[in-house]
């Protein structure tokens, strides 16, 4: 019954929680990035949660496992990847508190409605442009360079189907984060808690974990560094923990 | 001959480098913040340097023996430190590298002139206001809380000051992170390189290392983590380095 679920060339993979998800490994796979935010944001009892960009849509089936929330919703522009997606959604018996939807991020206020969700999350295409595409209509382009959207118009959208002080989560690239800062405080999204994720202790960040809180104040928590590797090959407690190797 | 320039009631402190900082317990001494900040500062050779609020003197000094900067100025609006940083510049035999010059923040590019440094660095007040003040008249209260200027002072004036491509160095408080580099941005001071200061790799940071540059593009280096202990009592190899211990 479930294998009827899986098309010739995907894979289910098992999230070692009970959950498992199907991936196609000719388009994007989701990465550590996904699990480091599943892991940083937070949704409360009851709660609503939207993700934009879902991909294979394991942000929800994550969050779905992980927090009490009442419903998370997964929006995917690309109509392989969502309907994909829909389908892990069915494999793991989770219609009920998962809905994956075919659209566009630039379109989610319009798709959805304003103040309509407690929580956002969104690992955004993390690139500028279309610098170094060798051929930027792959699924794999699109997940990974700002083609489609930009981070502008993540903030954008996201700030307007949030609530008031209703709570962003985004992962990104550390380069970028005088700019990330920039565009999330011109649309009233105040950066509220932010961890840095380096791959060893003695070297540079690779990513960067964000809440902003739609219409707080200007105050910052930086969080303990989050460290992934103790030694090559190696995972630290935090990242065994986060992907329930413990 | 050189106890002559130390007064009754002040210390002197050793560098642990061959040189020394008169200081005064009664007044503000300077911190950890202020070392840290000459490690992370890049002065070139034969480049100009101002410390806007100088207070002992201790960056302008620590600067002049650990890079090869032509000159340097320290800026200090409390008439008494100023003077005893002079002391101290006299008691180092530093008066040809180093000139201290007692004036307000607010008016730095009036009394220096636009675009006349290569490097400005700065050590501000952290806390924002007269909170929790019980004396504001005190040095050490208009060391530590924003009476005599703000951060958007600050950043206005090391933008004046600064030349073209000239960088701006500076060391404050994590939460107050967004705000500073929208007031950096805001004066065309981009973000360029930061490094977050963990008290134990397990806390979070305590205080943040910026460099900005004047008219540079968007895209910050963030460098790996500054540990300070190893464990209660026991500073990280990369501390004792910077206190030359080792």
């Amino acid at each position: 019954m479930k294998n009827d679920l899986v098309k010739c060339g995907e894979r289910v993979d098992d999230l070692q929680n009970g959950y498992f998800v199907i991936q196609d490994p000719k388009k994007f796979c989701f990465g550590m990035d996904a699990v480091l935010l599943s892991g940083f944001a937070r949704v409360k009892k009851g709660e609503t949660a939207l993700d934009m960009g879902t991909g294979t849509g394991i942000i929800p089936i994550l969050l779905s496992q992980r927090t009490e929330g009442k419903h998370f919703t997964g929006l995917e522009i690309q109509a392989e990847c969502a309907e994909m997606a829909d389908r892990s959604v069915k494999y793991n018996c989770l219609e009920d508190r998962i809905q994956i939807v075919e659209g566009d991020i630039k379109e989610a206020a319009g798709i959805f409605g304003a103040a309509s969700f407690d929580v956002v999350t969104c690992n955004p295409p993390y690139m500028i442009g279309q610098h170094g595409l060798t051929n930027p209509h792959m699924p794999k382009a699109i997940a990974r360079h700002e083609i489609l959207c930009t981070f502008d118009d993540v903030a954008n959208q996201a700030a307007r189907v949030l609530k008031d002080r209703g709570r962003f989560y985004l992962v990104h690239r550390p380069f970028r984060l005088v700019e990330l800062m920039a565009a999330l405080t011109k649309y009233k999204l105040e950066p509220k808690r932010m961890q840095l994720v380096y791959p060893y202790i003695d070297k540079e960040p690779n990513m960067v974990l964000i809440e902003a809180c739609k219409g707080g104040n200007s105050r910052i928590q930086i969080e303990r560094p989050l460290v992934v590797y103790e030694k090559p090959g190696v995972y630290t407690k935090d990242i065994l923990e986060l992907y329930q190797m413990v």
